[in-house]
């Protein structure tokens, strides 16, 4: 495709996506933490597998900082499988077979949920930077609307990793009598420091690009692709390991056999980095960006309930299945081990794993046989006492 | 000062730096890897202490990325006091009472050695571009010529950390009979695949920004101020650690009691790398961050002897301090180890200690007591064995 036909295709999902949209007038605002109710609003979604007959089946799956609602379809703008495929299918971990999944784009997303890109009914034209702020919050609340859309009234399960995975903490604060068991893989109860910064190194990168135009550039014409193209090459150094990258491109050169003394990108690792970010622009949104990892900076679970993160889950039911990677250097193991203190002292039922894995952050997304194990596992034994067949 | 006055402060430095220069002319041309030689071309730098008459006691030491010759003096442009006066200084670890010290700005700088910024007096305007891409080897071949220039035969010490290491280890591979001791601090013997991988995010970013002008932005008038921001902002999250971040700043707000919902620096952190971005480039040049990161990308010391690092420090007679920090994850201490074992293999005399502080990299920069003894003992050790008072 042209680049202008890869915009359009791009732009087209903002307002009209190919999936599900569950709409909502101004009879049913959705409130956001920034104070203010938005309506009219659109939440975009996919399903698969079959809901039950008593509505007890259901999985929703929360999405990453650039991940949408495509997990197990083919993406209507890149092409490529869904995120999640080696995890969500017929005989999987998250098995369609058995289980109704759920998978919506977030509040503030660019795949057809309300976000900065999505027009405003107000002005008739896209929200940009007068969209407020959402937290990670707001977004679960646009998903128990969902929920209550499609009239199931509990969740057999919520799983999400990194920002997926803080969304399943806020849905288990949240909500407890909605949800029967959570899984929140490489994720933490709050952002730390230094992921806030990763965060304003992009975000600052967008907004240095002219084009972004103070956020007006879908107004004005344009796109601050270099500028997201930036962030998306800083972000991806930190979902992976040290020793991922010395074993994927160490040294190696593009190409070539000599180093050109110059800026053309001589190594491998310069090339797949241009590469994902050119590739990023293609279908994320320069505004988006801003707003999602802003969500993922505020999100602090422990500060709603007085500083303590224990009281975010006193009393609650549901099973926790907590897992983190060794090499994980974003959201380290010691935040995993810190949330399950947490629920330890709060008396939740938790299970906990940190999995051997050199891969760094992304290992959630990729083939790794232990965590399907246990995802498996873990829902099996959820789904008997829940009585699923 | 204005930002016109800095600016002017900065410049200066260029061409006319307040420092020592020792110039070249076309009779003594400056070699360069990349097959090219410059003439006229000069070198900055400054002295502290005094010579001893038979030239015995002359300590180099070696500068960072964005580091200068400004080691123990109030710095021309920023009036900031010199970047390693807690380790230079009359009884300090160097101590100027009884070594003569050099620090000379590296090829490539921006402080008075040539560099892109430098005129051309081929064509009576900067570099720019047309400057070939220069190695770590280069800049010590120059340090070398201003050695030479100097009167000195062999250096007592040569001293650096992180690229000054790098330099350090390169004038023991390169000229072993003329440094005595060497002392390299948080550095390693080849740039990792990450660390390339920052650096790309960084000429990105400079490269993206439209005053960067494909490289001639001095002659245009114009600065690509944002992109160096942006540079400096995603480098210097790597020069810390998660642990030192979180102890500054943590999650705590910048003069407010609440979040803004907005883009403001909400958070400390926010602030203080906007605030680490927007000084840097009062005090550097852009196409001088290009050119010095690129020396380090090219940095493999083992690939100049076969791919084997032993052969590199083969026969030396040079008393080796190899020095790492427990928190520093760009410059992990399995890089120094790694150094060590080779140094080892070689049957190179050689001492390592690995430093506990949770600073992450620019612990060598900092307030480290260890580290003082260290390079103290060291050095008295050394300096007894060179039969100096």
């Amino acid at each position: 495709m042209s680049d202008e036909a890869v915009e359009f295709a791009r732009l087209k999902q903002v307002n009209d996506p190919d999936s599900l949209v569950a709409r909502f007038g101004s009879e049913n605002p959705l409130p956001l933490d920034a104070g203010i109710a938005i309506a009219p609003w659109q939440i975009a979604y996919q399903t698969y597998g079959t809901l039950n007959a008593d509505k007890s089946n259901a999985i929703l799956i929360c999405h990453a900082l650039t991940g949408d609602q495509h997990v197990a379809n083919v993406h209507p703008v890149t092409g490529k499988s869904g995120w999640w495929e080696s995890m969500v299918g017929p005989g999987r971990p998250i098995d369609l077979d058995r289980y109704f999944v759920i998978c919506a784009n977030v509040a503030g997303g660019c795949m057809g949920t309300t976000g900065p890109a999505s027009i405003n009914a107000a002005t008739g034209e896209p929200w940009g930077l007068d969209l407020p702020v959402v937290t990670i919050r707001d977004m679960v609340r646009a998903q128990a609307l969902l929920i209550d859309h499609l009239g199931i009234d509990t969740l057999f399960a919520v799983v999400g990793g990194s920002m997926g995975g803080m969304q399943v903490l806020q849905w288990a604060a949240s909500y407890p009598d909605r949800v029967f068991a959570v899984i929140p893989i490489a994720t933490s109860a709050k952002h730390s420091s230094q992921n806030i910064a990763f965060h304003e190194v992009g975000r600052q990168a967008i907004m240095a690009d002219p084009d972004w135009r103070r956020g007006r550039y879908l107004a004005e014409g344009v796109s601050p692709k270099k500028g997201l193209s930036v962030a998306r090459m800083a972000a991806h150094i930190t979902y992976m390991s040290d020793s991922s990258l010395q074993a994927k491109f160490g040294r190696r050169l593009q190409d070539r056999e000599q180093m050109s003394f110059g800026f053309d990108a001589d190594f491998q690792i310069e090339s797949y980095l241009r590469h994902q970010g050119m590739s990023f622009v293609d279908r994320f949104d320069a505004n988006s960006y801003l707003y999602v990892t802003r969500a993922m900076d505020y999100f602090d679970l422990a500060a709603d309930y007085g500083g303590k993160l224990a009281n975010a889950f006193l009393g609650s039911r549901t099973r926790f299945c907590v897992m983190s990677f060794t090499s994980d250097w974003l959201f380290p193991t010691e935040e995993s081990r810190a949330l399950v203190h947490a629920l330890n002292a709060s008396g939740a039922r938790v299970s906990f794993a940190e999995i051997d894995s050199d891969r760094g952050h992304d290992a959630f997304l990729l083939d790794v046989p232990e965590m399907f194990d246990i995802v498996r596992g873990f829902l099996d034994a959820a789904a008997r006492e829940r009585g699923l067949r």
